[in-house]
């Protein structure tokens, strides 16, 4: 599943890594962010070379379980590039500013609508 | 690719879900976050059918392009649970609480580690 680290106190979204089962267990065990490495088919603990350690505050599972929330303290840069987080690569959004429906952004309300569907797709 | 879905505002992280090529494309020319299903192989745009759409803010892609952090404006709820977020199923840590080390709480500057790795797994 999805690992998506969250730092604690700033709520800036650090990073994303896998994690399996055993390390879900491990990570929830340890207090310690562990993933699991598809490429080199191995368990990691972040920061165990660089010192950059993830102490967990707190994990979520998502509603369809395929992606977790990891709330961490965080010791230096999350990203192997030295930045804070590794979403730094910002994308142009090329399309004109949609401005939110009146009654949504006036009353902070949801618009609501009926929903037939199941799952995720909401 | 992963995509992270992060409330502008708040912060919140509120979904995960699957995008490939085209779906960035069409959530960045379109300004709603448009996503693949994996299970039906189909692009759904958020918000189609349940009227909870996402206007996106702001697009970032990770260090080794295998995930997107979209921010947006979420209209009502995120989960088709009816939930804000998708991670309101919180896990139990169970590892005894660690300090950070003091330098780390006192000053708010990372600890530094030579870091002889390369990849994400810093």
């Amino acid at each position: 599943m999805a690992a998506i680290v969250r730092e604690h106190g700033t709520g800036d979204v650090l990073m994303m890594a896998w994690m399996d089962d055993e390390a879900l267990h491990r990570t929830l065990t340890t207090g310690r962010a562990t993933y699991w490495s598809r490429s080199r088919q191995e368990y990691w603990v972040k920061g165990e070379t660089s010192g950059h350690h993830q102490y967990v505050k707190a994990v979520s599972l998502d509603c369809d379980g395929d992606a977790v929330l990891v709330t961490v303290e965080q010791v230096g840069a999350a990203c192997h590039t030295g930045n804070h987080t590794c979403f730094f690569d910002e994308l142009p959004v090329t399309a004109p500013k949609t401005e939110l429906p009146a009654t949504a952004t006036k009353t902070g309300l949801p618009v609501t609508a009926p929903t037939a569907e199941t799952g995720t797709q909401a």
